[in-house]
């Protein structure tokens, strides 16, 4: 069947389009339907509807899969893909569960999530934002592993300054790490924080050090994103320049 | 009278301007007056005073809101567009208000709050920040949904880590959607956080992802902004040069 | 005396610089003595010590603007010049404080502060970030008005979401816009937080607005700063060009 | 013996590269074994296996320092160096622990921290960072000078308000540079905040002021970093540019 072919590989095709929305839409249900189950008090029908839909969504996608595999081109490429491993991912705890105790699959359960990573794989305009990662990517891993350093040296140095005073909170350098996660990030739970001078002072200057840092990442990815489509625009101009021009 | 149509819907015109400015200071002065009322120790003369403030700003927003219909050319779409429904549920409350039972009316006066976006109707400046808006929008779109994703995945993260170590706070996917939102904005109330070692290792993870990704938007709209003005800039420069050259 | 009016009123002379720094030393030093004096535990030779040194400061600072006066061209502008007012009420309280009761007198102790302010009169650096905030103003401002409108907006949601749960935290809009400062800000000090299922829901959905809007100004700020610096290193680039090809 | 000399001393020969890979892992190896020292309740057995593993450690690092002693070209500008002193840094402590009391030494350990500097004596990618460092430099600088006078403002602005309500947490103006700090940084872990009404419409205004001025040196950072990799490829396209022109 050449038509049923199409609507699965080919995305560009009318059918194709409807088939691809209809996927998508059912992946954010499903999603919706898992995180309702996690409510703590929802009534035995509500349950059951959740039940039979989540069933639905598996069988939906059980197809979806053995049609992919079925069209695909090389077939075990798609198997061992990115995005063939979610999709057998999204469906594999639900048939396993039927077998085994309910409660150990839980655990399972997770991989459901990697179902929103689908979404991901339809979406066009995903392309300029990685033209812009690589663009930034030197700056960012750089940024990244100096935002590792201050994080482990602030981790260390509060660790020196805060342990006596508050053995618990800061036990070790690792117990010392969440502090510094939490404080350089400027989320500031509350749970830790330096009560010595000492402690205080030197929070003082990694925050002010570290404020400059830990953010620089976030606009040096808005820089490159905002310089590409200015790019683009002035190539759109030039293009439009050279053809008034002939 | 052709004055006062002008008055109404010119606002070039000297007295268009006085009529703007004068409905602009009397919507912010409602807005406070609005605002008052709520303190919970008000005296009865304050009281009565801001009743009959209140009295006085309807009266001048009913006669501005009829006005406006009658000069409008297509009355119908006016009622209907954006800022005729605003101007009509700025004033419909304090009517409604009169018939019914006072407490019952109180859910209806958040609408008199959409009298501040009355403000947002003249300002010419806004105009700029539209085009950056248009500039940055497919941008902003796309991680607006990365964002979105973000903040899902961590709440299911963050719900199998801490469940089972907090059953209250973390009761459901739902409620994990708090923490997200409130950590990866870095907000950090202090209300929910995690306790276990894999819900802070797993946090410290997710804001190093995070933060890179959720602070984005605002740069690109500060990019797009900056670039709209640098053109102008150079286009007003190129316009100089080009005439002293002749 | 040519040469002390050349101390005072050129500070490119090499006197004149000298004297400068002194005086800014100075101030530093009187910021921190001020500062010191308001520990609570300080010993009664310290606090003789502190004294002592406020009299100094002051005889200098004293003396500093009497010459100033003297020197000065136009007398009386320089009197009610920004400057000129900051350099009178640095000295005034301390004059004072001689003949009136102690406590009363720490009110005017805080104008101390603006001593501060001195330290920005020499700073030639500072011109070139005024030029990056005339760039940046008209956005800057705009950007101003709509976190304004965002932080009322926010305020009032609130107040109808949390004002029954939490009578006294949100007990009226102005209590509320407390929390939307240190909301949309992301301080997050954790003295105020909804705690119903719609204000959660509300804070999720103003905090994403508000996240991209709030942060926008800092963004503007520096895009002006960082092209202007880039400009004036091509205009450098350019005439050491234009320079060679003669 | 040449060769070894090569490795010591030329990092671009293929075991030079090596070695240098070896000795990077080696330091990050040790500040783990550190850090999980620290931690409160580990078995003798892996207490023992970490002394073991520092006593190789040492040994390597002992080594290392001799070598490069010994092929440096002007020795004691070699042992007066940045990087020569710190690699001294890194095993002395060791050393001294031999012969004095254990609980004494604790505090010479935290110099082994610096041992992660040495990860930055490698990273060429760090040049680019520090081009950019120094394109931004003095408009970095003078923010933190901006940001110091607002930090310091601040803090005596608050101690004013809040003094009398909170006699401990704002003891002195040094006590409220701490609330100075969390709060502008955004940090707000919440054990100091304002309570008097005052005291909360200062923060109010400190905040939307300070949050456009404290944020600004990472988008400077940003923006100079981007310039700088846009700039390099420009560059890169004209020299192609011109290449195919010939």
């Amino acid at each position: 069947m050449a038509s049923l072919k199409k609507i699965i590989t080919n995305i560009n095709s009318k059918n194709g389009r409807q088939f691809d929305i209809f996927i998508q839409v059912l992946i954010i249900l499903s999603l919706i339907a898992f995180s309702i189950e996690t409510l703590p008090d929802i009534s035995d029908s509500l349950a059951d509807f959740l039940y039979w839909f989540e069933v639905f969504c598996v069988i939906i996608f059980t197809v979806e899969y053995i049609l992919r595999f079925y069209y695909a081109k090389k077939k075990l490429s798609y198997v061992l893909s990115f995005y063939g491993i979610i999709d057998i991912l999204a469906i594999l705890p639900f048939y396993i569960s039927l077998g085994v105790d309910l409660r150990s699959i839980r655990v399972f359960r997770i991989f459901r999530v990697f179902r929103i990573l689908k979404l991901a794989r339809y979406n066009k305009a995903l392309d300029r934002f990685k033209f812009a990662a690589q663009d930034a990517k030197e700056e960012v891993v750089l940024f990244m592993i100096i935002t590792g350093i201050l994080l482990y040296l602030s981790a260390i140095g509060i660790y020196y300054f805060e342990h006596e005073a508050q053995p618990e909170k800061f036990a070790s350098v690792f117990h010392s790490l969440w502090w510094s996660i939490s404080t350089l990030t400027t989320v500031g739970y509350g749970d830790v924080y330096p009560i010595t001078t000492g402690g205080k002072i030197f929070t003082f200057f990694i925050l002010i050090i570290g404020l400059g840092i830990i953010t620089v990442p976030a606009g040096l990815v808005a820089s490159a994103l905002s310089n590409n489509a200015k790019l683009k625009k002035e190539d759109k101009n030039k293009l439009e320049y050279e053809a008034t021009k002939e």
